[in-house]
C-alpha cells in the first residue's frame, strides 16, 4: 500500500499542531467574535469550526459577539428615529429594547452553530449570573442613553460553565446598580472579561490585517510588538480610527493578567485556526515582557 | 416591653411555614408562568418575590415563562402579515425570528427582577446545552410552520445551574434534528421540562381560579383531584378550551414522575406562596395516587 | 375567589423575612440558650422552634446550654452538703459528676425536640472531639474546684457536625490537660465557640429585656451600641451582677471576628425569630465597627 | 550490636499481627462493652487501649455500653422504690431519667479515655442523629415501663463520624414515635448497630470465658460454631440464662449481614487485642457458612 | 495578506479531524505497539508523536509493548543455551530473567520518549498493582517454561494513572497465583486489557498491511468486516501464521466490550494518526455489529 | 481459662507500639534499602515485612533501593571491559543499558515481595512521572560518564500512587535536559525524595551499626545526635568512607524539611520495626533541633 504525498502532508500538518495543543492546553482564550466573519455565512461557519476545535484538543475558548448591522436593520425595520448627540447614535430605552433582542438571538444562532457540531454551547449575556455591572458612559458629559461602562466582572456563571464543559459566548449587555439595562460594546465587553478570567489569550477577529506601521502602507503591517511600542503607538496619535480604543483595550487588559492579545483579519478563512495551530503567524500580536514570541509571521 | 398583637403574629406566620420548608426542602420545583402576572407589574413582582423565598428557603425552583402579549405586538409593530391554517397562526420564519427575540428578551427581564432581589438568575432557552430537543408539530396534517413538539429533554444544564445555586428561568425555544429553531408551546415546556427533573411539583400561574367540576358555577371550584379524577373530566368532555391540553399534559407529567401538579389563579397576589407556605389551599391540587393531601383548601 | 385581608398579611410577612434570610445564609448563628426560655415549657418549645426554621431556612445555628435550675435540684436530691468559697459554690467531684449528668441529660431533651420537629440534632459535650480545653479556675486566688476556663476550642467535631447537616447542641463541660473534668460557664463557653467559629451572630437569650442606660430605668433600654460604647459600659462600672461579665465576653468575641452580638428578652415567645426575620428590633445589638444596624428596633 | 532474645520476640509479635491488621482493614467492629471490664479500672484502661489500636492501624471500631452497676447506684442514692413486674425491674419516667443521666456520663467518661491516648472520639446516645428508634417492650403482656425494643437504626450520625475518622461511642438510650425516651438493652443495641452498619464482626465482653457444650464442665468451651450449631444451642435449651437471649441475638445479627460474632471473657486482659492479633483464639466464635476460621483457639 | 494555497490545506486537515476529535474524545484506545514500527528510530518517533498528540486531544491512550527483537540479542550475548519444545522455545528461569529486564528497559525508554514531548508517562508491567495475574500455558501438554496466559486483569492502576492524566505504558510480564514470573504474549496482553478497561479502540501496529482476503493477493486486502466475517476467516483456517490468533484475540476483545479493533501497518510513518484523523482507512477495521463504518479506506 | 505468660507478652508489645503508630500516622517514610539486608533472603523477606506493616498501620512508607551487585554480576556476565577514571567506574552507555535493565528488574521483585503480603505496590523510575531530573556529574572534572546529580525531584506520581493507596518502590535512574539516561547513587535519591515528599523520617539501612564516635572503638557507637553534632562530624573528618557523603546528604536532608534521619544496621532482623515501634533504639538518629528523643536506645 503505498501513500500518495498529500495524505502524509495531513499527518505532518497534524504533527505541525502538538507543540501548540500543548501550549494551551486547558488555558482560556476569549475570542472576540465580530466584523466581516459574522456577516459572511461560510466565514461564520469557519469560525464557529474554528472554537469548536480549540474547545475540543482541550482549550477553553469563550465567544464575546456585537450585533453587527441586524441591530441598524430592526431599528430602521421599526421604523424608529435615529437620534444623535455629538455625531454618535443615542441609546434610548426603544433602541436598547430592541438591541437586546437583537444581540440574544444573535447569541442563540451561534449556540446553534455550536451545538452543531456536537459541543454544548450556553449562551449568556451580563445580565445572567450577574455578570457585568456597568454604569452609564458619558460622551463628552453628554447623555447619549443607555451605553455602559463595565465596572465589575462577576465571573462566577462563566466558570461554572467551563466547569462542567460548555461553551460560553456572552453577548454585551449588562446592568448597573438600579438593574437598568445598558449595552456594552463588544470590544470593551471582551477586554474586561478576558482580563477577569485571565485568559491566556485574547483574539480580535477585525476586518483589518492588523495594525499598520504605517496606516497607509499595507506593507508596514506588524506582526508581533511588545505593550511598550503598544502604548507608543497610542500615545503617537497615528493610529486610525477603530483601531485606538482597541488598542487602548488591549494594553490594559495585558497589565491586568491576559498574556497575549491578537488583533487578526477575520476575512482569512480558519483564521484563529492558522495563528495557533500553525507557525503561521495572522495579524499583529501584543505580547508580555519578557515572553519571546512562540511562532512567527512568515 | 410589652409585644403588640400584630408583631406576634409574625412570628405565628413564620411557624406556620416550617412543615412547608421542612417538606419541600432541596426538591425541585416547576413554576409556569404566564398569564397576566407577567402583565401587571405589581404581580410580577410579586411572583418574583416568591420564587426568590422559595430559592432563599432551600427549594430548587425553575422558571419557564412564555412571551405572552409581546409577540403579538411585535409582529404587529414590524408590519408583518399574518397567515392562519385551521384557524391557528402559522409561525413562519420571520414570525419565529420576532418570537425568539421577543422571548429572550422577556427572559433576559425576569432574570433581572430575580437578580434585584440578590440571587442569581440565568436565563438560557431550549437551544441552551441541546437542551429541548423537537419535532415539526402539524394541525389536522397542516404544516404551521415553526411549532414544535419536545421529542427529548437535555437537563444537564439545568442540573448544572441548579448545583452551582444559580435559579434557572428557562423560555420554550427548541430546535429540531436539522437545527433549526421551533417555538414550543411554554405549557408543554413546563410540563416537559418538570418530568425530565422528577420535580415534586409543578405550579402553573394562570388566569382561572382552577379547575371547576361546573364550568358555568364558580362555587364547584375543585381544590383536590387524583390522577384518576382529572383523566375522567379530560374524557368527560366538559371542559372549557385551554384547561383540557393542560390537564392532559399535567397527566402525563404526573404519570412520569412528578408528584403533585397545582394550578392555580397567578391574579392572587403572592398565590404561589400563600399555596406552598400556609394551610390555606389556592386554585386546584392533582395528587399522586396514595399521598394524602398534605394540606387543604378552607 | 376573595381572599381575606388576614392571608394576605400572612404572605407579607413571609416577604418581609427574605431580606434577613438571604443576609444570614449559611451563617453560623451561636444561641446561647437558658433562663426561663428552658424552664417555662411553651417557651422551650417556641425557641427550638426558631431554632429549627433558622436551621431550614439555611443558617447553621449552633445550640449552647446550661442546666439551669436542674442541676441544683440534682445535688439537693442527693443530700449533698455544698461547699463555699469567697460565697461562690465550690464544684467538687461529687457536684460535678451530679452536674455532667444533668448537662448530659439536658443537652440530650434538647435534641429530642428538634429531631421531633424533623430536623437531626446531635448533642455533645466539650469532651467529644476533644472539643473544650480547660484550666481550673481560681476565685481570688481560692480554689473552687472543677471550674474550667476555656484555653482552647477544637471546632473539627462542630463543623463536621454543620457539614453533614446536623444541628449541634452543645453542653458546656470540658477537659483540662490532665483529662480532668471541668463546669464551664454556659456563657463563656457560647462566646469562645463563637469565637472560635467566627460565626456571624450570637445571640443570648437571658431574663432581662436587654442592656438599659439607666438599670433603674426601664424606659432607658439600649437597642444598639457600638464595641465601644459597650466598652464604656463595662468600664464605667455602672451594670447590674450578671451583665458585667457577659458583656465583656461579648466584647472579647466580637474583637475576635464574631460580626454582632445580641442579648435578648427570652421569655418573649419567639423572640429569636422576630429579632431576625422582622424589622422589629428585640433587646441590644452590639454591633461592628463600620456596619450599620441592618433592622432598627421600634 | 547483639539484640537479646526479647526483643526479637517482639518483632515476631508485630508480625504475626500482620496478617490480621489486613484482614480487618477499614472494616467496622462493633464492641459490646460491659460486666467486669468495665468496673475494674485496670481492665477498663486495657479494653480503652486495645479500641485505639484498632482505630490506629485502621479498623473502625464502635464501642456500644452499658452502664453497668451505675445505674443501680444512683437509683439506690436518690432513694427511689423499686417497682417490679414479673420479677423484672420497671423502668418508670424517673428510673429512666436516672438512667439516661448516668448512662450519658459513663459514655463521656468512656470518651475521655480514648481521647486521653490521642484518639477523638465522640459519644453520642441513640436520640443523637434519630439513631435508634424504638417501640415499647412489654413482659409477658405486661406494662415495664420505658424499656424499648429498637425498631429502626438510622446509621447517618455513626457513618458521618466514622467518616472523620472519629470513634464513635454509642449508649443505649432511643426514642418511640412519639419522641419518648426508651432504655435498651446493650446487647440489642450492639447487635442492632452491627446489623445495620454491615460490621464484619461484633465482639461481646461479657464476664464468661464463652460458650461451653456443658455449662457444667469448664473444660468444655467451645471456640468455634456455625450458625447452625449456634441455632442448635438456642433450640436445644440447655444454655444458662444470659447466654440465650445474647445467642439468638447474635444469630439474627449473622443472618443480616455480620460476618463473624465473639463471646469473649472481658476479664482477661487484652483479650480483645489477641483474640484479633494473635493465633491465640479466645472465647467462642460464631461464624458464617462457608468462612473457614482464620485463626484458631489453642 | 494573501495566504498561500498550502497554509489554507493545513486549517482543512485540521477541520477534517474535527469529527474524530469528538468522537474518540475521553474514551480509552489501547495501543499495541510491535514490529518493525519499534526497530526503526524514524518510526518509533512517529508513533510517540502520534500516541502523544492522541492524549493532548482528549483521548486516553495506553501503549502495550513487546520486547522484539531485543530479548533475543540479550539471550545471546550471554551466552545462553537455547531450549526447544515442540519446537517452540523455553522460557527458562534464566530467559525469564533476561526477558524482564529488557522489557523493563524498552519500557522506560518508551516512556522517556514520550516524557521527551512534554507528556508525563508512567511505565509499568504486569507485576505493577498486581495488574496482570496467570496461569502457566503449556504447549500440547508440554511444559515450555515461564510462559503465561491472563486469568484476570486488576485494571486499578490504570484507571488511577488515567485519571491523573498520565499515559500508560505496559510491558507483559505476569505473575501467577504463587507469585512467580510469566512472560505474556504482548498480543494476548493488549487483547486483555482493552477488554478489562471496555476500550473504544485496540489498535495493533503490525508488520502487515492488515488481513487479506487471500494472502498471495496483495490487491485483496479487507478494509473493514464484521465479527461474523472475521470468525469466519478464523474457523476457514486460510488465514497465515501469526495472524490466526491475533484475529481471535481480536474476536474475544469485541466480544466482551471492545468496539472496534484495528490491525493496521506499523511501518507507514503515522499511520496511527490518519487511521484516526483522516477519512482515510489504513489496514483492516473489525467493527461492532450495528455499528457502521465511520471512516473508509480509499 | 488461664492465659500463659507468653501470651500476655505478646499484648504488651502490641500496646506498647501504640504511641509510635500514633505518631506516624500518615506520615511520610522514606526507606533506603541495600546492603546486606537486599542480599540475604531471609533479610529481604523482612525488611519487606516490616515496610508492609508500616504500610498496614497507616503510615506512607516509600521504598528507594540500589542494585547492589547484581549489576556488577551482569557486567562482568555480558564480558563487558571496565574503564576507570581516578579510580572511580566510568558508567558509559553500554553499562547505563546494563545497569538500568537490573535495577528495573530489582525494582519489580521486591514489587512482587510486597504484592505477595498483599499490599499493592508500583515500581517505578526517575523517568516515570518525569520525576528525577539530573545533569551529568564530574570527578574532579573528569567525564565519568552517565552519572547524575539531580537538580530537581517532581512528586506527582509519588503523591499520586500514595493517595491511590500504593507502595512506592523507586529505583535511581534520571534523565538530563537532553532526555539522556543516568545512573543515581540511591543514598542521594533516597534523601532528594525524602526530601522533596518532606518526609517525616529517612531511614538507610546500612551494613554498619551506626555512627561511631571513634571509628575503631566499637562500643562508641551514637544512638542519637543534633544536626550541628553531625556537621561537626562531616567537617571533623574523622569519619570512615562511605559515611561522610552519607551524614553530609542527611544534613541536607534535613536542612530542607526532613525531621529525622536514621542509620542503621540492615543486618539486625526486623531493625526497621523494632526501631519505629518499641522503645529499643537501633542505630544512630540525627534529629532536628528543639525536637528531644521520641524513645531511646538502650
Amino acid at each position: 500500500m503505498i501513500l500518495d504525498h498529500s495524505i502524509m502532508q495531513k499527518a505532518e500538518v497534524l504533527i505541525e499542531a502538538l507543540p501548540y495543543i500543548q501550549r494551551f492546553n486547558r488555558k482560556t482564550i476569549v475570542v472576540k467574535y465580530g466584523g466581516s466573519a459574522m456577516v459572511d455565512e461560510e466565514l461564520k461557519k469557519q469560525v464557529i469550526q474554528d472554537v469548536v476545535l480549540l474547545k475540543l484538543v482541550g482549550f477553553k475558548p469563550i465567544i464575546v459577539h456585537g450585533g453587527g448591522k441586524e441591530i441598524s436593520r430592526w431599528v430602521e425595520k421599526t421604523g424608529m428615529e435615529p437620534h444623535f448627540v455629538n455625531g454618535l447614535r443615542v441609546t434610548d430605552e426603544a433602541t436598547m429594547e430592541i438591541a437586546e433582542m437583537v444581540l440574544n438571538r444573535v447569541n442563540k444562532s451561534l449556540v446553534q452553530l455550536v451545538n452543531e457540531l456536537g459541543v454544548k454551547a450556553v449562551g449568556i449575556s451580563g445580565k445572567d449570573g450577574m455578570m457585568l455591572k456597568c454604569q452609564k458612559r458619558y460622551s463628552n458629559g453628554e447623555d447619549i442613553g443607555f451605553v455602559g461602562d463595565i465596572t465589575a466582572v462577576d465571573t462566577q456563571i462563566i466558570n461554572d460553565l467551563l466547569e462542567k464543559d460548555f461553551l460560553p459566548i456572552i453577548c454585551p449587555v449588562g446592568f448597573d446598580e438600579d438593574f437598568k439595562t445598558y449595552n456594552i460594546n463588544a470590544d470593551d465587553a471582551a477586554c474586561a472579561i478576558a482580563t477577569a478570567m485571565e485568559a491566556e489569550k485574547l483574539a480580535f477577529l477585525t476586518d483589518v490585517e492588523g495594525v499598520y506601521r504605517d496606516f497607509q502602507d499595507k506593507d508596514s503591517l506588524i506582526s508581533e510588538m511588545s505593550i511598550e511600542e503598544a502604548q507608543e503607538f497610542v500615545s503617537g496619535g497615528t493610529l486610525g480610527g477603530g483601531m485606538l480604543p482597541k488598542l487602548q483595550n488591549c494594553i490594559d487588559a495585558m497589565n491586568h493578567g491576559v498574556s497575549r492579545v491578537h488583533i487578526m483579519d477575520g476575512r482569512i478563512p480558519h483564521c484563529l485556526l492558522l495563528e495557533i495551530f500553525t507557525n503561521r503567524g495572522i495579524g499583529t500580536a501584543i505580547v508580555s515582557p519578557g515572553e519571546e514570541r512562540f511562532y512567527h509571521a512568515e
